[in-house]
């Protein structure tokens, strides 16, 4: 019964993955998005205080089990990954 | 009208910011479980074929506009902070 189990939730496993992944590459396009329409302002991409804002939003709506460090972690990385994108387009655009 | 439509897209980046951290702790519920059954079972909770697996899977899915070499270093981050879950848990067990 406990393999039947592993398995069954080795398959949500499988599909939470590919939501986040989903999710991931939406909020992806949004930052395009408004990079895109930073770039035609002319005001600056990375933005500290808009950063701070996002993260205690999330650090207020974190339901558990992961402690606010490790939400905070993990969505630092996600912003540098989308500034990541950012930069790669940047590159594209100089050569 | 810039302004507007800024103010539209963050609002849309705070609420998809929202839905993956609450994919991500119901994925973080899912590998604890995971763990109390591997527990009982006496394995290894830790399982780098199964990981490797995963991010297979997780490539073979990536819509863009994240590379491949992106999305793993995400999901690794991910993946380890459900690990460091369990490292707590052993803790609080040790002590």
């Amino acid at each position: 019964m406990g393999k039947e189990r592993l398995a069954e939730l080795r398959s949500q496993l499988d599909e939470i993955n590919i939501e986040i992944l989903e999710l991931l590459s939406r909020r992806a396009e949004l930052v395009q998005e408004i990079g895109e329409l930073k770039k035609a302002k002319g005001t600056d991409r990375f933005d500290p205080i808009r950063e701070k804002e996002m993260l205690d939003k999330l650090v207020a709506a974190n339901p558990g089990p992961f402690d606010d460090n490790t939400v905070r972690h993990l969505f630092k990385q996600i912003f540098q990954a989308s500034l990541g994108l950012m930069e790669e387009e940047k590159k594209v655009l100089l050569v």
